[in-house]
């Protein structure tokens, strides 16, 4: 069975959004300061239809991260900033083509329509909670993965239930003194470094993690 | 001037130590699982005059890393148990022949006359205040480097005062969930990665810290 992964940009004091997020500031005061490292190569450039950028190590890492990538499950937090009913205008931080180009399945407790995108992103909104938006995606992904794309409290949920496979963290060395911890309230998962790579500026580690005690995998 | 630096484990979720710190379990409940590492290795076994252990990248690490330390600074609760008034049988935690084999600046708010132990440790105590036991401490170690050995709280009042130049952290893949948190309330100092060292068990990360602002350092 394909792998359930997760990559997120990590303030060396564990911290993956700043304080006070808000519709203008949705990673809240300093949260940027965490994805400098990914604004400055050529890969995230080129994605982004720009010239310029560097040729480094971190390019590389960028190029690849969703290479395997064949769904995605994210909160609703991550796809729009309302709550309650849906505005059905709203489709999505991304524009008319967003960088998915798979289903990504959308938790939430409004249910909705599925929303066909350009370029092969299908938002498909999951009332069922994450067992059955992890079994819907692992059945669109096939061999490919499925990856967690945040925000931090659907990452934890994952990492708490034990359905996490990888942990891939991008240590960024910035102090953001407060904000959204990641690795709060997650239990104690088996952590191993499998794979790390080091850049001035940023340093990446890949964690394989175990649940804790074997437990029983709900199927939603 | 040589470097005032610091190394120490951390786990994954920030902590140096755990929850409940007491006289029977000074580094707290799960503490010692961020010290396992160490005890793993050949060079750490060979030093306490055991055999046995690996002759890994990390014990290679081990064997280096108090190489060039001319002197040590440590909190009080890192030299003894005790508060208030010295009981002046304790000699610290290390037996008669410390592991330092230099000066070593021990931080209190009660005199006491210095005390010299076997293998050339000194504990000479401090009750001026962290600037005029750095002071000390540079004179004492000429070309060789400062350590602040601990414990959070003291590397934590030269971080946020700006006199630390390295903070070598040994990032080890648990969670404690709880306990004494190292980088909190340390300002925002710029941090650099210099050194990476990847094992199996734990990701070695060395920092550059600069302060982020120009700011007075006072001679004590």
């Amino acid at each position: 069975m394909a792998s359930v992964t997760c990559q997120i940009s990590i303030s060396l004091d564990g911290y993956v959004a700043g304080p006070n997020q808000s519709l203008e500031n949705p990673i809240g005061e300093g949260g940027l300061r965490l994805h400098q490292w990914v604004f400055a190569t050529a890969s995230w450039r080129r994605q982004e239809g720009e010239s310029g950028g560097e040729e480094s190590e971190d390019s590389r890492l960028v190029g690849n991260l969703f290479r395997n990538a064949g769904a995605y499950i994210m909160g609703r937090n991550m796809f729009s900033p309302g709550r309650g009913a849906w505005d059905l205008e709203w489709k999505g931080w991304w524009g008319e083509n967003p960088p998915y180009h798979t289903p990504v399945y959308v938790l939430t407790h409004h249910a909705r329509r599925p929303l066909a995108m350009e370029g092969g992103t299908v938002f498909h909104f999951v009332t069922e909670g994450i067992e059955r938006a992890l079994k819907l995606a692992r059945a669109s992904a096939g061999q490919k993965d499925v990856v967690i794309a945040g925000g931090a409290r659907t990452i934890q949920q994952y990492l708490r239930a034990g359905l996490l496979d990888e942990l891939f963290l991008h240590i960024v060395p910035v102090l953001l003194g407060s904000g959204e911890r990641l690795l709060d309230d997650v239990g104690d998962p088996k952590l191993e470094p499998i794979e790390v790579v080091a850049s001035p500026a940023v340093t990446h580690v890949r964690y394989r993690v175990t649940p804790s005690t074997a437990r029983q995998k709900g199927t939603g």
